[in-house]
């Protein structure tokens, strides 16, 4: 089987995607340079930009084929800023021993750019038997508002629903063929104001220290367990990462002390159980205390056989290694997705990810656009 | 007995220092004002000024007479800015309904000119048996670096250590005659910094989040019974008065948080003790801390028989009122003086000290200025 038959060139392709400062919310011209490519590949490419006027976040989908099955690939161009200390341009995509340097080279240009390529190489073979469609949005590491999430009810509304969606962030640690993740941790967020009533220390019966009720808060939420997790998933996590007061003497018990927490949560609760339990230990040991809880997503986890071996099978085949099918790690906009079906997320190695001199190996993004095109076959394309 | 036998005027010498705007670190001519009706009754006086060249603290030393017994009369003639919602001038001094209004009135210039009036009723007895010192300080409201706690070793070197010192101070909550202070609780305060490593919330594990030990060390701290006071003070009471951390995200977790506490401990305990306590809780609970205290005064105790009854009677006879023996409240210069000499207090009503519209009654003056004389004469000058 030759998986790269069509002659693309993945790593132009990259460089020319690397070339764009698409740092969020800037496209610089980045969604147009996948739409160009898909263009010539045969797509129908909507472009769909929502949010505000003025400030509207770029988004793109485009689809080869209208039967089913109905593979949907996922991604981003935009990029986190480049941040100091490297010794490559970051928007320059050079090539130095074997590896495209640039912001995004890992995250996730790269898999762009692999994904792409592949579908080339499905497209040379000919006899296209599903559909292969790309959504692909300019606001994924920013607040991600208008991106991904305004894009699937769109997808509803125009019976572009996939039978299953391929994510491209890089989802392995150190080489390719480690892991694939099958889910993602669900993320809550949460912010406490206890309020007191303000007093001279020397008094404290006539004060009511807030800090204190906050402190007795914030160990009862910190002390608790939350589960010892599953076979799928880590332990949920709570962390508190801050608490202010703002008093800067030691002689007066100030109104008010406010925690910040954040909960990554595995399957086992979902996000309006964990605010209602936030709230209930609030109530317990701060009962005036105003609770401001965000949801930013649900964990899910999409079962490991069916399509996923499929996957799995492809990323074996072609690295000879048995991948993880892993839940660990951040969120991703394959949180929204996993609403609409089933989801996993395979790309290239992210080490160098959101750091300076961000880089993908040329031999990785080949490795990668065969996976992507074994896996196509396999699905049915 | 007639003890307001001079025909000084208090009220008049009370508002003359009411008009000195002597808000700390100013002393608006303050301290003359004393200087000069202390000159005019025989005492010899001693202007003495501490600390960096053009930022001293203005303080005095005055005495009559040169054999014991030595009474010394404590107090400060600086005040606390005068704030907003005054309905009479601050420093105008106006009497109104038998009242005398200003910043000080209460806290402490209504002490002073009650002091001085029995002085000069004493003089005008005649026949001084032991001798008379005030020591007047500019600068008890603020920091008080240079004021009482300076003035007090010049008073050993100069052999001018008193048989029992009287602070002027407002002790009655409501009432002349209702409270002596015969002590004060400590002061320790202590800022803790508990330094850990910065991460995302999403790996916990590749962090190390200081706020959960600063979590755990503030709520070991907080339920920590330190004592159940004695027959002569409260329990001990510690206030963390702030924990900040700074982090306006809630998905990073932070490098630093800073928890700053402060306890008013009883005689039970000692400053040095608690900061041992402190570093060995934080030991626990957040190995790495850096912990700084600071002890701004050690709980004290003058016993109550002696002097002290003496003093009580005098307010009995003059008040009709059997004042309580107490050790609540704030700090004052008194925690300085308990280390050369037994030390009491007892001033005008309170009730309205660092308030808007601050008085002192002019009934409570006269009746003040006689509790002061009888002690003076039942003290044996
Ligand atoms: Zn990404
Ligand atoms: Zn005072």
């Amino acid at each position: 089987m030759t998986l790269d038959r069509s002659g693309f060139d993945t790593a132009g392709f990259a460089q020319a995607l690397l070339r764009r400062a698409s740092v969020t919310p800037a496209d610089d011209g980045a969604l147009g340079v996948v739409a160009g490519a898909l263009l010539r590949l045969g797509f129908a490419i909507t472009r769909l930009d929502f949010g505000p006027e003025g400030k509207q976040t770029p988004n793109l989908f485009a689809r080869l084929g209208t039967r089913g099955p109905h593979l949907c690939f996922a991604g981003h161009t935009d990029v986190v800023p480049p941040g100091a200390g490297w010794t490559h341009a970051p928007f320059d995509g050079e090539i130095v021993d074997g590896r495209i340097y640039g912001r995004g080279a890992a995250d996730m240009k790269g898999g762009i750019a692999a994904f792409v390529a592949a579908v080339a190489d499905i497209v040379a073979r000919g006899g296209l038997k599903g559909s292969i469609s790309l959504l692909i949005t300019g606001d994924e590491e920013g607040p991600g508002r208008h991106g991904t999430k305004d894009v699937l009810p769109w997808m509803v509304e125009n019976g572009h629903v996939p039978d299953f969606c391929l994510v491209g962030e890089p989802t392995n640690p150190q080489a390719m063929g480690e892991v694939i993740k099958i889910g993602r941790r669900g993320s809550i967020s949460a912010v406490i104001t206890v309020r007191g009533v303000q007093g001279h220390v020397a008094y404290p019966h006539r004060a009511d220290n807030p800090v204190h009720r906050a402190v007795s808060l914030a160990h009862a939420l910190q002390t608790h367990v939350l589960d010892r997790g599953n076979e799928t998933f880590e332990p949920s996590s709570l962390q508190i990462t801050s608490i202010d007061v703002g008093n800067p003497t030691t002689n007066v018990i100030p109104a008010e002390a406010v925690i910040r927490l954040n909960i990554r949560f595995n399957d086992i609760h979902q996000g309006h159980d964990l605010a209602a339990w936030i709230r209930t230990v609030a109530e317990r040991y701060a009962p005036d205390a105003e609770v401001e809880t965000h949801i930013s997503g649900e964990a899910f986890r999409t079962a490991p056989g069916g399509v996923v071996s499929l996957l799995a099978d492809a990323v074996r085949d072609e690295t000879g290694r048995s991948p993880k099918l892993d839940t660990g790690g951040g969120t991703s906009d394959a949180r929204f997705i996993a609403s609409y079906c089933p989801v996993a997320e395979f790309g290239p190695v992210g080490a160098t990810m959101h750091k300076a001199d961000e880089y993908v190996a040329l031999a990785d993004l080949e490795t990668l656009r065969r996976v992507y095109g074994r896996f196509m076959e396999a699905f049915g394309l």
